[in-house]
């Protein structure tokens, strides 16, 4: 099988040390010269992605940014052949799914849209690991749920880069959810970080929640930019309905009324016990 | 050394149970009967802590509400003697140590402030153990830090108990912290864990940070609800904060300003970097 991975930093690394692991003939590119050069000596590619190399690969993921990504597509498509599968990597869908889907119509390959579950706030090559998936859920957005064989097959290779669960969603779906599950934590444990008390507190007085609330919030601002501004419609949903839970518990609690602030409370913590039960979803059924 | 117990619930559970584990003498109390009757029976307490065995312990720690301590100390303070050191293990400092100082003062035994940095969202004494200090914090506050003999003491018990590190704070100080690094966390989760997205998430499409920003949601209403009243001006401060940095990022989304998000994510993301340097804080010091 033959592999071919765009933008070799940590997700990029990861898929292409794994398959090198498993003995797969794997083709790597990336913008930066000094990075694909080093990867080239370090052995985790067998080759550079050049043109003629693209329209031999059985797989191509592409694990840079969305708009990149879709760079790749417009000048790339052409290159690609009726075997090629075309993941990409994105935290978003829509947008790079249509793009997808389109190219692959005219140019006769198949694109799948894909996110894999796995990270780490240290990116880069360096910090890529042949295990990095290892238990790690994958979701994939098909154009059409119909092609079982490719389902299977692809599920198949996914496994073999360490993903222990495949979730099948729309491209919809996937960005009102990860808007919530993902960006939203990410963006307030960003803003969270910047209370002055911050720099005074001692790392003792505080819980496992101070260590949770502020875990994330180093990010990649550029990703993770143009992350929030492609899914901008459900961001925005999900912070407006955070910013008025706070307002109500503020008002309560400037108020000094107990009743309403324990029911707000005891609210939360239902809905806690709501989601352990219910929340695993209905997403991919 | 004999050690009384008042309030067996988690707190006060494990106190007990990693003194007799010692092999000190242990007596205990709580206002329902029920729990009483099977600590006893269970043999985590010697016996119960009746007004005349008060006056013989060494150590009093007080494992019940702030508004519950300040009752206790209010009606018991004339039953302690000279030698009793009374420590409150309240979430919360400044109104519990103006009380223990007041009835200290006027009554002639010692109180000392304090907060175990220990817990578990399963509360009660079943779920008590010798084991639950292990390692932890505990914040102190002495109303001079002059009496060297003492604080040793203290902190040679506390240690006895499991505690790795004793932290000396002012009552003003701990209330300030704890607000941003344990009220806070709690208060935000409980509310971020009400979006509707949370019902049809499935858990799959989430890392680690769904997880982290909804670990504490789950909370007891009737304790947080004091918890909060009684440090409002400090948590009101730090929602004020949060909810108007929130703002900004809303405003930069829904404008489609990528270089005021981009600005608003790096300047998160350099405090956080700042805070894991410099933010073991000046506490104590």
């Amino acid at each position: 099988m033959k592999v071919g991975v765009v933008g070799l930093g940590l997700i990029g690394g990861s898929i292409a040390k794994r398959f090198r692991e498993l003995g797969k003939e794997v083709f790597g590119f990336d913008s930066d010269r000094t990075i694909l050069d080093f990867v080239k000596l370090s052995g985790d590619i067998d080759d550079e992605l050049t043109d003629d190399k693209i329209g031999k690969c059985d797989y191509i993921f592409l694990a840079i940014s969305p708009d990149e990504s879709i760079d790749w597509l417009r000048e790339n498509s052409k290159n690609l052949n009726s075997k090629t599968v075309v993941i990409d990597c994105c935290g978003t869908k829509r947008k790079i799914c249509k793009e997808g889907f389109e190219k692959a119509a005219q140019y006769g390959f198949t694109f799948i849209g894909g996110h894999p579950m796995a990270g780490n706030h240290k990116g880069g090559f360096k910090n890529s690991s042949g295990d990095l998936f290892k238990g790690a859920s994958m979701v994939l957005v098909f154009k059409e749920r119909k092609d079982f064989k490719l389902m299977v097959e692809v599920k198949t290779t996914l496994e073999e880069l360490g993903f222990l669960k495949i979730i099948v969603s729309s491209a919809e779906e996937h960005d009102e959810i990860i808007a919530y599950t993902s960006q939203m934590p990410h963006l307030v444990s960003n803003a969270f970080v910047k209370s002055k008390t911050a720099l005074i507190s001692d790392r003792l007085i505080s819980g496992g929640s101070f260590r949770d609330f502020t875990r994330v919030a180093y990010l990649d601002e550029d990703m993770w930019t143009e992350l929030f501004m492609e899914n901008k419609d459900n961001l925005k949903y999900e912070l407006d309905i955070l910013i008025e839970e706070l307002n109500r518990y503020r008002s309560a609690i400037e108020a000094g009324d107990e009743t309403n602030l324990r029911d707000l409370l005891a609210e939360g913590k239902n809905r806690k016990v709501e989601v352990e039960k219910y929340g695993t979803g209905t997403l991919g059924k």
